[in-house]
């Protein structure tokens, strides 16, 4: 999937929300115990459930591959039932050298064909630059995460400006806002209006919404553009909206709550 | 495995060479193909011919990964096919937030059985702190990679020294030398004297060595410490360095050559 064809489904579905699939066992409600895979089956319902809410899916391979083999059976089938028309993203945080870097880009866009891979930046330029030679597949490089550790390096001051936004600056020139996007956490909404101001076109992909304690509104206000130019993630708080077998309702309840605070903002911006 | 266990291995051997097991199904010679797994089978062989001269064996994660679940079966019995007396390295270079930390930590601590894993350090403590919990497991944190890239950000200047110098010192600070390692490429040999100011006690992976380009005897004297304090890989090297139906025992050549060199070293330095 391409940019415009990622901006048509936002400003068709009045959203920007990509679920996060980070699917515990410990988590699963009776309903789907008896399957033959209950994550799968878990991930089909949630995935009925707020496809009409949702414009992307997020699979965090963590949560997968813990399992080894079957771990990575249940991802590949999820994969393959997220419909043709949302963003699947491998929140998977690579980051090696070239000849690595190949295998990477190769078992995300080849083996599974996910329109996008979270990488990690601090090797550098031949770490990301095997994921651009893909056509409409996108690398999505941390910037400034979302969690408390972010402070450790990623603030750290330099000559040209904080690490987060050497790595902005930087990477942004490897490619294009057709191939890149950034990770920005919610929890670092008052920096998104700085951001904007060095990444303008670029969609950024936001995770700590919900659980994390991220605000939805402030991070929308500054950070949207006149193509959305955000994914906002939300998982545990859409996933595990209910721990019964009710857990699809409560979670197509969730995503639709979120698509319409989504929907206000976009109006308010006058970008549908 | 921990230190004491691993450094009397070096001593016992006279070695401290870790074999990069990058395995390339292109790159496999006749002789194994006729096999169900023959990823498995040249990495069988590849083991049983050079753990007379190697300490450490470490499974590149993304080699494997590329071809899914296939992928992840050659690795699990390569894992357990490796001699207990050799200290084993997930090469994964992950780094992922509290919650999904600690999900990566189960799968190569405990899903996989390996006694450490690499990881990236942008993202801070929180991303590395579940590593730390398990006794006598390593963290093999990202410190001066071997690639071109790492011009790009590890080498910032920040009011606390180089990018990676802050690394250092911080990372190092969230545990001891029993528990955290740190990759250092041979490239960067004429750095290794100063990193021991930082680092003295740590061991330090070295990888690089051969198709890289680094040099064996300028890192090892200005790198080792009095417990060896050095595991340096070699991959291509020795994998390939027939590609015939005697790669078995051509790459027991080339490891008993670096293992000799080592010995010498070992030798110079008064370790053994």
């Amino acid at each position: 999937m391409n940019k415009s064809q990622l901006v048509e489904q936002i400003r068709s579905k009045a959203s920007y929300l990509c679920v996060g699939l980070d699917t515990e066992k410990g988590k699963l409600p009776a309903a789907v115990m008896g399957f033959e895979d209950p994550v799968f089956e878990f991930n089909r319902r949630i995935i009925d459930a707020t496809a009409p809410f949702a414009v992307s899916y997020k699979l965090n391979i963590a949560f997968y591959e813990q399992y080894g083999v079957e771990g990575w059976e249940s991802l590949a089938k999820t994969l393959a039932y997220i419909p043709t028309n949302c963003f699947t993203i491998a929140d998977a945080k690579r980051g090696d050298i070239g000849n690595t870097g190949k295998m990477y880009a190769r078992t995300f866009f080849e083996t599974y064909n996910f329109d996008s891979v979270t990488l990690a930046p601090y090797m550098g330029h031949d770490s990301i630059s095997p994921f651009l030679e893909y056509a409409d597949k996108f690398s999505i490089v941390l910037g400034l995460t979302s969690n408390q550790g972010s402070e450790d390096f990623q603030m750290l001051e330099t000559p040209e400006g904080k690490l987060f936004e050497v790595v902005m600056k930087k990477v942004s020139s490897w490619g294009t806002p057709e191939n890149i996007m950034f990770v920005v956490g919610a929890t670092k909404a008052e920096r998104f209006e700085e951001i904007r101001t060095i990444l303008p076109h670029h969609f950024l992909l936001v995770p700590g919404v919900g659980a994390q304690g991220g605000d939805l509104q402030s991070v929308s206000r500054s950070g949207l553009n006149a193509e959305a130019g955000l994914l906002v993630n939300s998982s545990r708080g859409i996933l595990y909206a209910s721990s019964g077998d009710d857990f699809d309702i409560a979670a197509a309840r969730e995503a639709q709550i979120l698509q319409q605070q989504m929907q206000a903002l976009l109006l308010e911006k006058g970008i549908i």
